[in-house]
């Protein structure tokens, strides 16, 4: 590619900006972000070329003009103003594509701001830890045997999702295709519930009048338990929200799950609780051994 | 000590037969157990100094005869079998402890088993890992600062409560004194809830028809929220049923969580949830805070 476009050079934004470097998959990035500060920052570190101005319709035109990708990497409650923003300079050969963690939202976003250029646009979500942001957290290796789901819209052709899925795949990426809808149902189970779930038990317990004594005798157990309690409440919040209707159709089955178990306790029904026991430690079981399986270095 | 009787020689009992003995606490160290071959190996790997059989009353009475202390480390559903067997056989001066997970159960097959004799029956939890087990798996260091929790009974003469305490010490591990329905309250919260939560939604995401799709998402977060339900299921049936009473009201407090939390993501109440999150984490970081701070080395 001659030129990729960034908004948000942190972790996310700044390590594929370094990643399509190493890889030579790019000539020019340029970055554009609201804070001035880490701006200049991600061009001192030589993760971008050039910067851009997010409030400045000239800048951004400039920014924008023959870039073959731009990249959403700023926190997802920006993404409609972005796109909004770019709408007017956006040309027919470029192709945007975005980071964040739920995908129908962001669907609907697009849609509302690009009108009939929402075909250029292919949503993304690279599966990828956050703990630490700003341009200095930015590797280049972040994406290495990382999944990114891509979750192409019905107007994209074929070519335009094709460049995504190169770019990523310089970064050493795996790619995955899911629907939207799929995406969401999927991560409200296996991500967004985790969450909601491990925040509720903390929550439940900092709240007792003997919460001290509780937390003196918590455990590893507790800790693993709920060591996602010590995410962002922010980001939290903020995707529980975007993938609301999933979250709660997650929800409603745990909490259908637990009336059983209740039920099972408090009848004594020690088979009925044994089998949901042992149901669940033999898939965990077999999940563990597949992600080791795959994850196993290559016999000679 | 002149003499210890340990019913299971395995990783709990194990541990502290090589403990005692490596700290010098004891002279000999008699192991009771129902499988020949582990006792057989128990005695080879020099945990115990003399094995008696567990059905022979004859063998139980000489091993019991002049014990200063009995610790029962067999699994917890055998407790008053174990309690009856010794019953006849125990001497006035001799004092009997637990390593149960649960206390309030144990403490009712104690007064029914015992007799009059349960005030020489001094109730202990020590929290201490359990993946593995057997003879093989005992080490001599298992409870270093490890918590211990006796719940003494109203029964109990404080020299006979010291005298477990001392043991445990010898160890090196560090006690806590609790009531038997404190402990069975704190640990409902902190430890019987969350393997039950654990187990709930492994067992509720493998039972969907799309088990596989929302497995292959599946990454570390989600790891660590359930590795606790990679536990054992018996063992984990058996203290949920034995810990019957406090495991519903804490199940209870934590559905009644639940069902605001759903409230507020129907009703999109961003602030409500944010509160949620950002108390749980909040309570999160100070617990994770003062146990690194208790675990720090001494400075110079």
């Amino acid at each position: 590619m001659n030129k990729v476009v960034i908004f948000g050079v942190g972790l996310i934004g700044g390590s594929f900006a370094r990643s399509l470097k190493k890889a030579g998959a790019v000539h020019t990035i340029v970055g554009v972000g609201r804070s001035a500060a880490s701006m200049a920052r991600a061009l001192e570190l030589g993760i971008v070329d050039a910067i851009a101005v997010a409030g400045d319709p000239a800048s951004l035109a400039e920014a924008l003009h023959g870039a073959d990708l731009v990249l959403l990497a700023a926190p997802v409650a920006q993404t409609e103003a972005i796109l909004a923003a770019i709408a007017p300079h956006l040309q027919g050969g470029t192709v945007v594509t975005d980071a964040g963690s739920t995908k129908s939202d962001v669907v609907a976003a697009a849609r509302s701001a690009l009108g009939s250029k929402v075909a250029q646009f292919v949503p993304g979500h690279p599966i990828a830890g956050r703990e630490t942001n700003g341009p200095d957290a930015a590797i280049d290796n972040l994406y290495v045997g990382k999944k990114v789901v891509l979750t192409a819209l019905a107007e994209n052709t074929e070519a335009d999702v094709e460049r995504v899925a190169a770019a990523w795949r310089a970064c050493d990426a795996i790619i995955h295709r899911l629907t939207p809808e799929e995406h969401d149902k999927v991560f409200a189970a296996v991500s967004h519930l985790p969450h909601l779930l491990a925040y509720a038990l903390v929550d439940d317990i900092a709240k007792k009048p003997h919460a001290d004594l509780l937390f003196q005798y918590a455990a590893s157990g507790f800790r693993d338990f709920t060591r996602i309690a010590g995410s962002s409440p922010e980001m939290w919040r903020d995707i529980s929200l975007a993938n609301q209707s999933a979250l709660l159709t997650e929800l409603d089955a745990y909490m259908a799950q637990l009336t059983t178990l209740r039920a099972q306790l408090a009848a004594g029904d020690g088979a009925g609780l044994e089998g949901v026991y042992t149901n669940a430690q033999h898939a965990r079981h077999q999940w563990i051994t597949a992600i080791e399986t795959a994850e196993a270095p290559p016999k000679d």
